[in-house]
C-alpha cells in the first residue's frame, strides 16, 4: 500500500518558499510509492488540528502560479513545538497513515522535524522527516547561503539603489532599517547597491558588531562632512555592547513572541529614534530621514533572484530524493562548490548540525565596525543576481 | 544664431522623471535652432549659482540608461522661488542667451515656470517657458493623471499584494502608511492589489475623509472579526475633521519645509500610533504591524509602469514641440481620450491653471469612508499596467 506524505511550512515567509512547496509535491508526485500528499495549513497547528489540504490533484499550471507566488501558501505558524506538540503530530501522522514529513523552515523548524523523527524512531514508527532550508536572515548552520536570503538580499539592494539615487538629488541624511536579529546578511546585502564611487549605503551597521550611539553619530557627521549626504543600512537587531537591542532602549508596546524574543519589525521605533538622535546631536536644521523596509522584504512579488528561486526548488526536491531513497532525516544544505563558474551542490546534513543554532557574518565579510569587504560583496553578487543597471550624471554641489 | 535652452527637475523625484528629462533632451537635440542645452543642477538653484551641465554631447546608449534611472538625474530643489529668487534666473538666463526654458516638477514647478514666464515677457526678453509635469501625488489640475504616479502606484500595488500575503500566513493586523499628503489616489493604489475575495487592502484611508480614531478601530474591529486578519492602507495626510494631520497629534522632531508643511514621509510615526492606538483598544495580545511604505515609492528601480515611462517621455516630447513651434509658454496635461482601448492626448493648458493648485479624488471614486470604487478600480488599471499574477490555496483558520 502506498505511504502518505505531509508538507508544512514555518515560521516567516520568504518570496521563493512555494517554489520549496512546488518541489516536494512534484517529488512525490514522480514517486512510485507515494498516495496522498496533505498540505498541513498553518504548520504544524494545521496538523495537530487535522486541517489539511489534499495536494496531489493540483496541475503542473497551477503548481508553477504557486511557485512564483510569495509568502507560504499553506500558511504558516509561529509555533515551537515541545515534546507535548509533537505527541499530538505523531498521533495525527499515525491516523492518516502518514511516512513522510516535509518540514520548510529556519532552525526553529529543523528542531521541530528532529524531535519528531526521534520520537517516531522511538516508538518504532516507520518515518522520513527532511527539514528544507528556509530564511530570509541567511542564518543556517552548515549552509554557504539560504532558500529566501538571495531574493529578500535583492529587494534590499534594489531598495538601496533606489533610495540612493533618491538622496543624491535632494540630498541629506537617510537611515535605511533591514531585517535581521542576530545575522547581519540581510543588511550587508544593501552594499550591493553601490555602482558608482560615491554611492550609498556610505555606513552599515549589523548586529555582529556591538552598536554605540555615539560613535555612530561621530561615523555619519564625517561622511555628511565629506559628501553633504549620508545613506545608513542598520539592522534591526543592533543591540550594545551588553547584548541588549538599541530598540529596547526606546521599547513601549512592543510584543514578545513564544520565544521570548521582543518585536523588531513592524514598527519604525528604531529608525525614528536614530534619526532624533542624530538631529538632537548635529542640528535639529538637518534633513534627517528614516524608513524601515520592513515585511516587503521576505514578500515583495516580482522583485526575486532566479539563483534563490532555482534553489529554493532544487533543495525541496534534494530533501525528496533522499526520502524516497530510503533516508530517514535530514536537512539539506546548500554548499558552494565555486564561485567562477557558480555552482552549487545539495547535500544532506543531520538535523542535530542545524536545529536551534544561528549561524552570524564571518569576520572577514566585516570592515572595521561600519562596513563590509570585497569579500562579502563577492560572496553576495551570484545569489542575488542581475540588478537594474542606472546612470548618473556629475553634479556638484 | 542659435538659442539655447536649459532644463531643470524639481521637487520629490520619480522613477520617470529622467523618461521627462530625456524627452526634453531628444526633442531639443532634433530642433533646429537649438544651441547649448544646459541642465541646471538641483534645479532653479543650479541655475542662480551658475552650476550647469552641458547636455548635447549625450549619446543615445547614455540617454537610454539615463531615462530608465530613477530619480532627478540633474539633482533637485525644495526652493519656492519668489520674484526676486526669479529675478536672478532671468539674469542667469539672459547672461547665457537662454531662450528655452523647460522645468520638470508639480504644481510649485508650474508656479515658478509661470513667473519667470511673465517676468520674460514684462522684460521684453524672448523666452519659451514650459512645464513638463510630474509628481507621484497625482493632484495636477487638468490632468486624468501625471507622470511618476502609475509606477509609484504599480510599487504600492505589489507592495500590498506581497503583504497581503504575508498577513494571509501570518494572519493578523496590519497597517501600511502610503505617501500622499492632499491627495489620496496611491494610496487607492494598494486597492489594485485585490485578486482573490479575501484579500486586502480591507480598509482604505485617504485624506479626502475626515479621519477619526474611534471610527477606525471599530472598522479594523469588524473586518478582525470577520477574516481573522486585517490590512489596512493608511495615506500619511490623513486629518481629522478640523483639517489638522493625525500626524501632529504626536508630532516630535518633525521638520517643516518652506511651505510651511509638517514632514509626513521618512518617519513611522503615524503607522507606530495608529498600532499602539489599536492594541491598546482591541486588545495588547493582537498581532499588530505596521509598516512605512517610505522612498521606495518613488525611487524603487525596476517596478516601474511601462504606460507611465512612455507617458513622461511623450509628455516632455511635447513641450519641447510646442516651444519648438513658437508657443510661448505651458504645461502639458494628460488627458484620456479612451478606456478601451486605453488612449491619451498631450494638450497645452495655460501655466496659471496647474500652478499651486491641488487636484484631489472625485466623490464617484470613493466608496463610504473607508474603501473606493469600482470605478476608481477602473481608472487605475490602465495607468499601471500589469502586476504579477498570484495563486492561492483555500485555507481555513
Amino acid at each position: 500500500m502506498a505511504a502518505n506524505a505531509i508538507i508544512g511550512q514555518s515560521g516567516g515567509p520568504t518570496a521563493v518558499i512555494n517554489q520549496s512547496l512546488v518541489g516536494v509535491i512534484e517529488g512525490l508526485k514522480a514517486g512510485k510509492d507515494v498516495g496522498t500528499i496533505y498540505g498541513a495549513m498553518y504548520g504544524v497547528r494545521g496538523m495537530v488540528e487535522g486541517k489539511l489540504l489534499e495536494l496531489n490533484g493540483l496541475d503542473q499550471a497551477k503548481l508553477e502560479r504557486i511557485a512564483q507566488t510569495p509568502s507560504s501558501a499553506l500558511g504558516s505558524s509561529r509555533d515551537k513545538p515541545d515534546v507535548e506538540y509533537c505527541k499530538k503530530i505523531m498521533k495525527a501522522l499515525a491516523e492518516r497513515d502518514i511516512r513522510y514529513f516535509f518540514y520548510i523552515g529556519g532552525n526553529d523548524s529543523s528542531d521541530t522535524t528532529r524531535i519528531v523523527s526521534e520520537m517516531a524512531a522511538s516508538q518504532g514508527y516507520d518515518l522520513r522527516a527532511f527539514h528544507v532550508p528556509k530564511t530570509i536572515d541567511n542564518d543556517l548552520m552548515e549552509n554557504d547561503h539560504t532558500p529566501g536570503f538571495g531574493s529578500a538580499a535583492k529587494f534590499v539592494a534594489c531598495a538601496f539603489m533606489g533610495d540612493n539615487l533618491d538622496n543624491r538629488s535632494l540630498p541629506g541624511i537617510k537611515i535605511n532599517v533591514v531585517m535581521g536579529r542576530h545575522a547581519g546578511f540581510l543588511t550587508a546585502a544593501s552594499a550591493l547597491a553601490r555602482q558608482f564611487p560615491d554611492d550609498g549605503p556610505h555606513l552599515v551597521y549589523v548586529p555582529e558588531k556591538a552598536f554605540d550611539i555615539d560613535t555612530f553619530i561621530g561615523d555619519v557627521d564625517a561622511v555628511y562632512k565629506r559628501l553633504g549626504r549620508c545613506i545608513i543600512a542598520v539592522s534591526e537587531g543592533v543591540h550594545d555592547a551588553s547584548g541588549a537591542p538599541i530598540i529596547t532602549k526606546l521599547a513601549k508596546n512592543l510584543d514578545k513572541d513564544d520565544h521570548g524574543n521582543v518585536q523588531l519589525a513592524g514598527t519604525g521605533a528604531l529608525g525614528d529614534h536614530l534619526a532624533a538622535a542624530l538631529k538632537a546631536k548635529l542640528g535639529a536644521k538637518l534633513r534627517v530621514r528614516a524608513d524601515t523596509l520592513g515585511y516587503m522584504q521576505r514578500s515583495f512579488p516580482g522583485v526575486v533572484s532566479e539563483v534563490d528561486a532555482k534553489e529554493a526548488r532544487e533543495s525541496a526536491r534534494k530533501a525528496v530524493e533522499l526520502a524516497l531513497k530510503g533516508e530517514k532525516n535530514g536537512s539539506i544544505a546548500i554548499k558552494r562548490v565555486s564561485d567562477s563558474p557558480y555552482k552549487v551542490a545539495y547535500e544532506r546534513i543531520e538535523l542535530s548540525a542545524v536545529a536551534a543554532k544561528t549561524r552570524t557574518m564571518p569576520p572577514e565579510m566585516l570592515k572595521g565596525d561600519n562596513d563590509v569587504t570585497p569579500a562579502c560583496i563577492a560572496y553576495l553578487k551570484p545569489i542575488v543576481g542581475n540588478l537594474p543597471v542606472t546612470e548618473q550624471l556629475p553634479l556638484v554641489k
